[in-house]
């Protein structure tokens, strides 16, 4: 790694992203005033900048603001319409497809079955056609799409866009899907975890007042943690950070298949509440073990989420227990990376947040081993619903529109 | 978090920081042609930014390169009597200070038993009194001293430059250091973890070529995790990062203060491995509990590492099983952050060296349980001796000259 320099057409680029950001963080508007004093630019700078803003139709003009005798400041927005992102969220059970505008609305949705990848052209012609129906009936303007953004569980292979053999997807192996997907709707294509995508998500809708050091706990099939170090996501050099699932957490759990007992990572999933559940003859049944599994899951959970929220004792211990073995992985993390901020979500998430956020908060403030000087805040996702295909569509606009002080400097030869 | 813009004066510094960055990582001197290469930046920027190094003392010119019929072209160096800095480091049993200069060159160096801090006046005295002495012996240019840089073990609050209460120095309790010795000194003074220091310093002293994305795994009287991704040390939100401490590694191992067992940072520590030696007759005596036992450890696993590499197999067997254990909290870090080198150093670190570095990588590598898809490399510190007296030197020029994209931005108002 060497440094490179820095010259005036870099920051003329990068003065565009502070200036939409800044709009775009401030939903009732700003004046132009306003947006220099936000952005610390010269009143020049910004009138340049907000023309070609206008002119691109990533802003509008809505109203005007008097202040004094002179003439009335126009109020500038971002324009929602102005520019469109898909999401693809492909998690083992579900693929989810969002269109979200650049407000962060989703204007369309639509989910199928996980394709098995046994032949991966089929499953790229599949996802392809999905997105074309999801385009033309949310009626939204072609020309204003910007991209595709995949999430999808790990580990990836970035650089090729593969999705490599993840162990949630059975049959899922070396899939380029970023390519093959990019050919065959003729849009670029963005790959990433789907811890990731809920990372970058979290940053891309954070109010201008949030922290932007964060830990985001991501519940889904497995276990994730999506890392925020300073306002940017901590991808690492292969873009599978993330991974949390091997801490010891409960020594006399069950046996992971690293050959220790009591990980994390499958400690505390749905499938292994749900197991433990019907050990105990809360739930009656017996899951399917590996990928045969996967379908039954959602159902089961659902279940042993709604005995306990009834005030079943024993379901109720089952996801108490598991709030307290997070909360000492959660412990670990805080430590290693000193964050105040743990955000919560992800597919199976709402299901047991109430008990979670009963439990995990005080177990973890008073652990002997919280080591950090401060208080630790816990909070759930700004993206209820759907938060890894909403990630995926903020990954594009993410990838468009956030500044980067790294974009200022000049290309390495 | 609000984005600022850029502007010019932001960008002169900046490439200021960068031309001094790339002529210092070529040690056998650059030509202003190469660093514009280097750099991307124009040649008239290059011989601008030249002249005002070389008339600040920080660069010299030595020698020229001859390439074709031209003139030839004057070859630039660092100046290593262009700045110096001061490196202190509070270890739990010894203070060391160092006097590094820019090259990276201990001019000169001293140590003293560590002050208990009951009055912390008299330790602010003692301590400006051997940096004054360090500084008259050392004989380098007052004018040329750039600050002071303080290693500490955590926790701290950097903001006031305040020592916490560290389980390591007892009676050190809320020591204003940097206020009261910058006072003393009329210095500035800047405070770090001491692992903080460390992963500073292997950052300032890497080759070109070296990954920036690391933990440093710092092996002291206590275990700490220095980070850095994207060339960028992870301080976290209150300069706390990079306790791993509490992972468990070894749930059968000896309780912690925590109140579970087998906490890498309990367990793998020179305290542990002495008293398991003692209980398994391998060293005779028994350590001193608490602090009262903190000036027996040095000599104590000085005698453990000797029996170890003379081929005592029990003695061997007692780092081994450290190594062993330490490997799961590597595993632990690798998979959550994605790095791919693992950099080894600290006080205690040289004398285990071998038997880790023989044992640990094979454990990691072969662990089922880790995940990212890449090779992950093991090396020793680039600082063999007082990594983290030479890191807090360090924290000096590295705040001082090093290239920081967001320097580029214009501070908010």
């Amino acid at each position: 790694m060497v440094f490179t320099g820095s010259n005036l057409p870099a920051v003329g680029e990068y003065n565009q992203t502070v200036v939409l950001d800044a709009i775009r963080r401030h939903p009732h508007g700003s004046t132009r005033s306003k947006l220099a004093t936000f952005t610390g630019l010269s009143s020049m700078t910004v009138a340049n900048v907000c023309r070609r803003l206008l002119a691109s139709g990533l802003v509008e003009e809505r109203g005007t603001h008097v202040n004094g005798p002179g003439k009335p400041a126009a109020i500038l927005r971002l324009n929602p319409g102005g520019g469109f992102a898909i999401g693809v969220h492909i998690d083992p059970a579900v693929v989810t497809y969002v269109l979200v505008d650049l407000a962060g609305e989703v204007r369309d949705h639509t989910r199928s079955g996980t394709p098995s990848a046994q032949d991966p052209e089929s499953v790229i012609d599949e996802m392809a056609r999905s997105i074309d129906a999801l385009i033309t009936t949310s009626g939204v303007d072609r020309s204003r799409l910007l991209g595709i953004g995949i999430a999808t569980p790990g580990p990836v292979n970035i650089e090729d866009g593969i999705v490599l053999n993840p162990p949630m997807l059975p049959h899922w192996h070396r899939v380029p899907l970023r390519t093959a997907l990019s050919a065959a709707t003729g849009l670029p294509v963005l790959l990433e975890k789907d811890v990731t995508a809920a990372a970058v998500a979290e940053l891309w809708y954070a109010e201008p007042s949030d922290s932007r050091d964060f830990a985001f706990m991501y519940y889904g099939t497995g276990l994730g943690t999506g890392i925020a170090v300073a306002g940017e996501v901590v991808r690492g050099i292969s873009s599978n950070a993330g991974d949390p699932g091997h801490m010891t957490v409960d020594p006399e759990g069950p046996l992971c298949v690293c050959g220790r007992r009591g990980c994390v990572g499958y400690s505390v999933v749905p499938r292994a509440l749900i197991e433990k559940a019907q050990s105990l003859g809360i739930l009656d049944g017996k899951l399917a073990p590996g990928a045969e599994g996967i379908p039954q899951i959602d159902e089961a959970f659902t279940r042993l989420a709604a005995l306990a929220e009834a005030g079943d004792a024993p379901a109720h211990a089952v996801i108490a227990d598991a709030a307290r073995q997070l909360a000492r992985a959660v412990v670990v993390i805080v430590n290693l990376l000193d964050i105040e901020r743990v955000i919560f979500g992800g597919p199976f998430w709402s299901r047991v947040a109430p008990i979670v956020l009963d439990v995990l908060p005080g177990v973890v403030r008073s652990d002997p081993a919280l080591v950090p000087p401060h208080e630790v805040r816990f909070t759930e996702s700004v993206i209820p619903v759907d938060v890894a295909a909403v990630g995926a569509a903020s990954l594009v606009f993410d990838s468009t529109f956030s500044p980067r002080p790294s974009t200022l400097l000049i290309a390495a030869g």
